[in-house]
């Protein structure tokens, strides 16, 4: 069935039931909530005196092709990657608002599949739907905010500017995985079933490091985001909103197993500038990182420091002491 | 200059400048606002046990063309049709965050006369942009949530489920103003520069009624919406909600007086379906509403009451008691 046929009203009618259907315990037990979806505006009493908030859009042929997406992935990593900005600020999410420009003629079946994988994501990190628009437009265009709060009542959450010289820098889990995936999907490549899965996921099924932001805070680490853009382009931006520089060992820098597997050299390229791997991005004194390992289920790897010299500049070197050119260092929206 | 040249990464950091300088004051004043524009999120301290958010996405091409309307007036439009859906609460606007896809060809220039119209509309209502994400996009797609807080301690709110057999049904200002506007921009007539320039503004720069809505609520009002996809359209979510139904005369209907100078009899189908008039639609008892006229600088007008009969639907009569039969009821999105 097509969009036109139900209209707006329609589908708005079968996304509410959906999603309170989805969240009903949730919902039902939520003294916090006051207004849900259906009015003009949500209405919710925080139970933090720090709240949190967050939006990243995706925009269909720049952030996604559902050539290579499922409309239920697409929906997972639209609510995923705003968790993961909730994750670098070591927050704890809440609520999500859900805009959606949507062609005419799509499928019904297809937004509720969208939907489905929305609320796999919401309902695995807690988050409640409470609100957005359904608009026409000719792609499809998502918008996700996050609402969350501190992790702790003194408002202490994880910032792109509290780096330090002297800090260790590092990140959680493996890199390279979410680049490789895409570029598997975009060229057509054939790889063993587990394989194919895992990159496949890390690109359309990122986990983000929601616990683990809450543990970084609680150990005591104040400097941190999340790698969207890629590596060395975030770890630039917390050298610039720190005044601080950045000297990394590429050869510790923990590349995806599987990417380097099947991509080889390029894998390390991946992990430095690829970017929407999700994994979360740190800076502290090493007596902190020491206790973060200890804290954390996930790897965590220390990969070089924070220098005074050069500030708002990251340098590469690898275990020889060889600089490291690279010629992508991130992601620009804008830049051709 | 074109947006390629400078990058998404130069955009940012010129759109935090010109926020930034645009609020400095109400920025540094602000105990409550944590983080605000830059970090992978904001962080605020709630002044109000209850807050309030919404969300409104504006594509090009659906709900604007660049060629009837400048980047200053889509910027501000963008910004008043939220600030619209927290006056329909009877709320504080505080914060925003602003989603913006964009094509890589676009001028610098443009897009900061758009954040010239937010900034506008943001000093005008007193509120912060504290975050966003900029994105591109091959049209142009704006997308605002805003945040606020109940005008009350005891969380009153207006709500569309609240209206009550026996309510009049009141809306404030004119109506039809936007829809006039709308046509004579896109078939280009030429009317004289006073009622010209009133109608393009009721259009492209509405002005949002925050403090009517904080009125309405004081007052004692306890339903009420704004009126974005036309007024039958409208009044018909809030007898869906409520479970009653709604009587309307026609005749008493405040028609906006340019609208029916320039327009004659389609200045009622404007003001009954055609929307974007972000006027105020409420109901309450007759006392009620007598107390709302004297509190407000506006008019108010009571249109028709709530009935107990055929609940969910809105039926049109004039003062003669003939039934009026309306063509297009509201704006839907998504039927052709």
């Amino acid at each position: 069935m097509k969009l036109s046929q139900i209209g707006e009203f329609g589908l708005i009618d079968r996304l509410n039931r959906q999603i309170i259907s989805a969240t009903e315990k949730r919902w039902e037990s939520s003294q916090e909530l006051i207004i849900g979806i259906g009015d003009d505006a949500a209405v919710w009493k925080p139970r933090n005196p720090f709240q949190i908030i967050t939006t990243d859009a995706l925009v269909e042929g720049v952030h996604f092709s559902l050539k290579t997406s499922t409309w239920k992935e697409l929906g997972w990593k639209s609510v995923a990657v705003n968790l993961s900005d909730i994750a670098a600020m070591g927050g704890v999410p809440m609520y999500a608002l859900v805009s959606l420009g949507l062609p005419k003629d799509i499928l019904v079946e297809n937004i509720q599949s969208f939907y489905e994988g929305m609320l796999a994501a919401t309902k695995k990190f807690e988050v409640v739907i409470i609100g957005g628009d359904t608009v026409g437009s000719p792609l499809v265009v998502v918008s996700v905010t996050l609402i969350g709060h501190a992790s702790n009542d003194e408002g202490k959450v994880l910032t792109r500017s509290a780096a330090k010289p002297g800090d260790k820098v590092a990140v959680t889990g493996y890199l390279g995985a979410s680049s490789a995936g895409l570029t598997m999907l975009n060229r057509g490549l054939k790889f063993p079933s587990k394989a194919a899965t895992e990159l496949r996921r890390a690109h359309l099924h990122p986990n983000p490091r929601v616990v683990e932001g809450q543990k970084l805070v609680a150990s005591g680490v104040k400097a941190g985001m999340d790698i969207s853009d890629g590596l060395v382009g975030d770890l630039t931006h917390i050298c610039e909103m720190s005044h601080v520089g950045a000297l990394i060992n590429v050869d510790l820098v923990p590349v995806s197993p599987t990417a380097d597997k099947y991509f080889g050299e390029k894998a390390l390229e991946f992990a430095l500038g690829g970017g929407e791997d999700y994994e979360l991005l740190f800076t502290a004194p090493a007596r902190v990182t020491q206790r973060v390992k200890k804290s954390m289920d996930c790897p965590v790897t220390v990969i070089g420091e924070i220098t005074s010299e050069h500030p708002g500049k990251v340098a590469l070197v690898n275990s020889s002491g060889v600089v490291i050119n690279l010629k992508k260092r991130g992601w620009d929206a804008f830049k051709k």
